[in-house]
């Protein structure tokens, strides 16, 4: 993660692949295999993914961003007169560009706390619309998004997702989960939600490939086996459909080979506990509490640009003319060597 | 090509990507580089494909597949009320799901010969909207897509191009061409258009690494450096931005450094060539003759089936009952001994 | 149909409103009642209509203009993977501006001889997709788009009707009547299509009524009570929805008081009747022969220059260089003595 | 507006047409003239209303109804990278159902203090935007929308209007107004905001008809000639384009001639303002003060039941279990004795 004397922490996306991944690519370059996902490489990481989730009848798709994962999944699922209902920090309602709106659909916003929805919040957002007299007129809430972990490196506990997919299942709200980051949260000990737990409480949810580990891609999870009829044209449709489908079949097999997406999220969880100890130990203000890959600090302007110079971080937002709110991430890719480099950047600011 | 004794065929994208690139791919792997095509690599590739270009000032994009750049590059050039002019045999008016009109935009078909379009037609079509007096009712011609190769295999000569493209220049209309194929073209003996012909000619172009050579992704050229703006928004609302944008840019880099990619083309070629040689000889029927990598032969079902045991070749259409078009594509992956071997699996039909 | 000297005979709808309609929106002017169509001149206006259609389950609901209702329609029958298969001289192929695109949805066009499609045009386009073995590529039919009228006159028999509803009900493709002229089918002699045979045979369908004798609107049938949920919500979505409904239930409802729908059709059809006779005396060429409101025929540009200084007539479309086809409309308001003034006016060309 | 013995104050759309609009329809219902809003009707109609905005240059289209009329311009104005800003409580916001996304387009939400924005946030807004440095992932404002009188009843002084177009003429952003109550803010004392103001102040902005007497319509002022290229086709391609034009045309004549706009909105407003003393004399509470047509009265659910067995009124939100508000509103058809009969049925609740 270093590059000559510079460290690098500001993305889980900085590095290629999981030397794994790349590996078996070579291995297979040269056989020959049918294209857009009906290789024998795609159904074997289809198989290990049914099995990793329990979920032996789910349909799964590889798609190669988070973004058109979303769009897709999302445009699958509503109906012309329904919305999504999302956190209003969460990726589709800020950072993917209006791709929701693109596909016809508005992004109904929920409170959040840490990034995260509450069973309540959506509760009320179906209820307001039902009791609404006028609601014909108002777009209906179809379903629901969370990430997991949140846009905040948050994580949802088990009981709160229970709570909101009963909340859903009660409305007959399909319940969709963005796990872009989802193999740092598995491996956190704070977390108690696992991939069979997801498949059971969500209707729809991808397995993120890009920031843990994957060249990219995204492999998207329907546990019940025909719930979005013609995906495949509407993937097409959208885009979003590799030639090669095998290049992310062989990812995902990989990564569901050996417990290698358990193993990428556990090194980035363990580096970055050992640079949150750091942090706190040294005085640093966190912008907020994360368990997971992400931590965001809030530094001065002055002290931001002099750690910058030493550590590229990723930019979060300014909180005011004279703070700045800054993210350390890390990954699969992060070695032992650049946690110890950065620890002693981070004198006291 | 081959797989145990059964012999591959049926496209040019049934094998990884051509070693080189996953060399480098491995070389660059642990480097660390920003994201969505910031990076040096992507930089790297842009300049070379402007200098192969002769097109100092283009702006270059990488995408992932081939509907997913003519879908972001046409809703980048159309305004609301015009639609692109394309061949009724061209991929985004059959094969692309839609994916245009998903986009809110009419495909405005033309009349094809050997897959191609005319520079007559393209004026006539032209014409006859700004004729009509109640052409405000009626779907404005708003660019032209055309694609060389076509989707018949076909080339464009620079004579042909030339006159279309002064059509569309004298009526203000942007033409785009499809190069999914390109290298293929390239590399032909027959083709006399070179790639800084393509970019004095066409307002906007993609060079198609997915089915020459490459693990995915495409190289949009604009070769008017600014004309569409906001483009790399456009390309991250249609889910079409890649985090690791260094990914496609390694990729292209690789494959315009010693002439790779003419390279990747001219084996096809010849390998399409000894294949053609082979099938006149023993009195084959051609669907319809192609220069390029793909031969399209007119076969009884019954030989058809009987030739597909042993070879995979790409279904194209059923012309009657008894008739069937397959398809023959050589690429980069095709070695001689699975010509050879091919060429001893044609007996007299 | 005349103001000052000059006659009017370019469309059908040059002028307000057949007078019933004026006088009963005067009587009612001062009632209240609620917005959007709940109100009880819209509820009796379903309730005739149901009954006129036989079809006693039916929802209706009215709205503003036939592109407007056949955009609504279409985005409410098809799902996202789907296209709406169209005559190629049907209403939405042409003369929509691109209105069912930018709903996003394809329309598959299909070959016509006077203006209709045949069962079996539609069944092998239905056929093609499904024996297509890339047909996940490709645009599915969702749906069938006809008029009747056609554009251009003519008319389907209950027999060519049968059939086509045939093939559709075997494929499970719905089917939708475009009847923006229907009054003048319904009272054209040749026609053997009632209102009932309408709602039996075909999923979904419109009643005209801007050309039809209305100030505006036109009343949207979905024989299956059900059929299309959330239609109300779609209409919204689409700025389709009256606040004041009352004004088209008004209209409607008297349209469907004392058969008026039907006179104001048999009005037009006598007057384009005793017009035709005439042309065809005075050795007129037809561009196409119709036995309903509208007459086409072929004159010299310099006749149709001469002539169109004493009648306003339809431009339609150039045949050649030299030749040009006009349209002569009849209406619910074509005077018997413009009618003979326009005769007058058609010495020998 | 009573019918019977109710009172009915729920909206001011309950009726059909002021007397002289109809009366006018009646009188030039046999002209015949050319369709699509090229009448002489909609021509005379276009110049009174450039009179009375001082804009000789403007453009104006007729449309049918606000929501419609929103997403059309809208559409029309914004770029596919771009989105709407507009008060959280805006209409686009709300109860459009969606129409703003299904033209692909993001509402940004702006807070909102009595239903309008503030110049403040409206900056805000933009800077955050160019302030970010992730910007390009993001929907960039396009230009602000914002209603007069608002959601609320309420009203920009021409100070704020000034101000806040202000704001979007330095960061080069359109502003958009709706006026589909337009009359009711004209005619009202407290207002200091004129039509020549609002076309000096606005890039565009409707005059609401269907709420201000008219059978339905609304006319889109565009005050710089050419702004918007080509909408009469995104009219048609919306749906929006009125057959018979004319009939917009004869309407928006007739409110332009001899004050009767600024007339319908006084009756309306003198009405409103001796219920508003009546109420506050009785002791009711105001869910907040409104000086235009549109009264908010915060009443117990028992009160607000047998109040709604006299009299019709809006239901507009339940604050909580056991307080609703209701919305009481006058028009150009609110009567005397009307008022009157209210006020008798306004005991101390």
């Amino acid at each position: 993660m270093s590059s000559g004397d510079r460290l690098f922490f500001a993305s889980d996306y900085m590095e290629g692949a999981h030397p794994r991944i790349l590996q078996r690519l070579m291995e297979t370059n040269m056989v020959s295999s049918v294209g857009y996902g009906l290789d024998e490489f795609s159904e074997s990481a289809r198989n290990r993914i049914r099995k990793a989730c329990s979920a032996p009848e789910a349909d799964v798709f590889f798609l190669v961003g988070g973004t058109q994962t979303n769009a897709v999944m999302i445009d699958a699922i509503l109906r012309p007169w329904q919305g999504v209902m999302a956190a209003e920090t969460g990726h589709i309602s800020t950072h993917e560009a209006g791709a929701i709106e693109f596909g016809g659909h508005k992004v109904l916003t929920l409170p959040q706390m840490d990034g995260k929805v509450s069973a309540e919040d959506v509760a009320a957002c179906i209820r307001t619309y039902w009791q609404d007299e006028n609601h014909d007129h108002v777009v209906m809430p179809g379903m629901l998004y969370i990430s997991q972990p949140t846009e905040y490196g948050t994580l949802y506990s088990l009981e709160e997702l229970r709570k909101i997919s009963g909340v859903c299942r009660e409305n007959g709200i399909p319940m969709y989960l963005d796990g872009a980051r989802l193999a740092y949260a598995l491996a956190c000990p704070e977390n108690d939600v696992t991939l069979p737990d997801i498949a059971a409480l969500c209707d729809a949810f991808y397995i993120g490939g890009t920031k843990c580990g994957a060249l990219f891609g995204e492999a998207a999870v329907i546990p019940r086996h025909g719930y979005l009829p013609h995906l495949f044209t509407i993937i097409k449709q959208h885009g979003a459909l590799l030639a090669k489908g095998r290049i992310a079949g062989i990812q995902f097999e990989t990564l569901f080979t050996d417990d290698l997406y358990f193993r990428i999220g556990r090194n980035a969880i363990e580096a970055a506990g050992k640079i949150r100890q750091a942090l706190e130990e040294k005085g640093y203000r966190f912008a907020f509490r994360t368990p997971t890959n992400q931590i965001f600090i809030l530094l001065e302007k002055a002290q931001a640009a002099a750690l910058s110079e030493k550590v590229e971080m990723g930019f979060w937002e300014n909180t005011d003319d004279s703070h700045t709110v800054m993210r350390i991430a890390t990954s699969w890719a992060t070695q032992p060597e650049d946690v110890e480099r950065l620890i002693e950047c981070l004198e006291r600011p």
